[in-house]
């Protein structure tokens, strides 16, 4: 009988959860709404998976624990903080909270639970089973509902003081730009996320007379994947939107690189389907805002690991190595 | 008879020598000039200081090696690379480029010669015996001529995959900026150091109508020493000068904190000395950038070193344990 590990991948949307083998397969896979306003309520969900999948691969192993990696998490105490794209991590007021999410998920399902930033997770993830096999030094940055990012420093995750290094989501990239649900304004997850990306739609459609397939469509409901078609399509309006978002998201990546100087950059996540509409430009827009010493030399690599495997495989990691990575 | 070190701390005006017990106290200093346009003869002068401290701490003890912080200064190979604000550091048409530092001064002395980036010898220097002792987690920015920073993670200077990390002078703080010695726009470096502060004097005396004691000075010549006497003398458009520049470094700090999640924050280097006309408004503009995680959270330490002592400490200490930290 192996020993299985549970990794879960926490998202605004969805909660993707799979039992994974030591060797990093994932033997099977579930997946759990995160559109629920109550966290007693999701919490129930989540353990009733958990419960139901041990069941299903009892006959390969024994889960000897899980591994999560969500937005907001931190490592050193197991909470969820002031995560403002979980719906059912808030309070009676509506406002983002602290939620003990390790803790109360290990008295729902027996099991030991250990937590992580998802981009860590994924961060985890890749550099073990994906494309930053081999490289100490890389930032990975995910492009999902919001921006996240993990920095891997001298072959080992960057938590900081605090267990919260790597919100790279978070810096300013735009001086009192858009609001960003975390409270800032002109942060790079409101312009470079699936959610910032139909930003750029509306405000552009607004703006600008030209036609575009996009017209068609009610503006407040436009997703990432309509622009995509669109530009897919040749609609001009729809690649200059990416085109926009690569020239943020290039020169916000120059400025992380004269932080921890990395070998490459990571990118992970949904946008990246759209990488041929905003690719060169943001490579073009990361030289622009690098020195000499760096001015193309640094790799741009795109996960290579199954959508939301990465989150997964690098959340289970935890279990069996559940010390800073 | 001791072990000795020599620490040297080599800046855009001057080259500060000390040599250094074990214990960590600086027995000798001696100051050479960084303003020389010539690098044969700059290490000529470099070499002889070497040759001299060492004669004169003959009777307590014997010099192993010698530690350098430098600007553009790389651990990994021992290079200074295209270093915009050390004159000695150009080629034949006046271009920064790549000196061979560590060899050549090791050629001319017969010691054994480390150099890093001079911030991250004043991180060093801090963590072993200043202000930053037992805290693993900090982020050092040096406020100079330049700008530098080191970063410590972990209780480890990041360094990155070429030796180059900390680079955070030339982050973008004010997009189409100022133009900066390294080539790109509106780099830190062009609003929060010396040089910065005296730009912001020229421009805000040209827009501004205003009586100023700094009137009286010609304004190509206005030093952040200037500016600082002004505002001791209360002068308003001074102490208006120090609150855009405490501005600009908080908004910055804030996108630091992001990246790292530092306990402290430590700032050294000469404009420090006119802290009290900027520290309130860099503070607020800090956490103002911050989320609710971090918000009132970073503390902000002052160098508590002798100047110049950090850099000489923290480079020393290279010749005892020259591994990263």
């Amino acid at each position: 009988m192996e020993r299985l590990a549970i990794g879960i991948d926490i998202g605004g949307q969805s909660s993707k959860c799979g039992v994974v083998t030591e060797d990093g397969t994932i033997l099977y896979q579930s997946v759990v709404t995160s559109l629920i306003d109550n966290f007693d309520e999701y919490l129930k969900l989540l353990a009733d998976t958990v419960r139901d999948m041990v069941r299903r691969t009892a006959d390969r192993g024994t889960v000897v624990g899980i591994g999560i990696g969500a937005p907001n998490a931190n490592r050193l105490d197991g909470t969820i903080r002031y995560a403002p794209n979980l719906k059912w991590a808030r309070d009676a007021h509506g406002n983002p909270t602290v939620i003990h999410l390790a803790k109360r998920l290990k008295e729902a399902t027996g099991l030991h639970v250990r937590i992580t930033n998802d981009a860590n997770a994924a961060a985890r993830g890749e550099h073990t089973y994906g494309v930053a096999r081999g490289i100490n030094d890389f930032i990975m940055i995910t492009l999902g509902t919001g921006v996240g990012s993990g920095i891997i420093s001298h072959g080992r995750l960057v938590y900081g003081h605090d267990g919260f290094a790597g919100e790279l989501g978070h810096v300013c990239v735009i001086q009192d730009g858009r609001q960003c649900n975390c409270g800032l304004k002109g942060c790079l997850e409101t312009y470079a996320s699936a959610m910032g990306v139909a930003r750029t739609a509306r405000e552009i459609l607004q703006n600008d007379s030209r036609e575009s397939l996009l017209r068609n469509l009610d503006p407040e409901k436009i997703s990432s994947k309509d622009i995509y078609d669109a530009a897919v399509q040749g609609d001009q309006l729809a690649k200059e939107i990416f085109a926009f978002t690569g020239r943020i998201l290039g020169r916000a990546m120059g400025d992380f690189v004269k932080f921890s100087s990395p070998k490459a950059i990571v990118l992970f996540g949904g946008l990246t389907k759209s990488r041929e509409f905003f690719h060169d430009e943001m490579v073009k827009a990361m030289n622009d805002n690098l020195m000499q010493i760096w001015k193309n030399k640094i790799q741009i690599l795109y996960s290579s690991l199954k959508e939301s495997d990465a989150a997964i495989l690098g959340a289970s990691s935890m279990v069996w190595s559940p010390e800073i990575i």
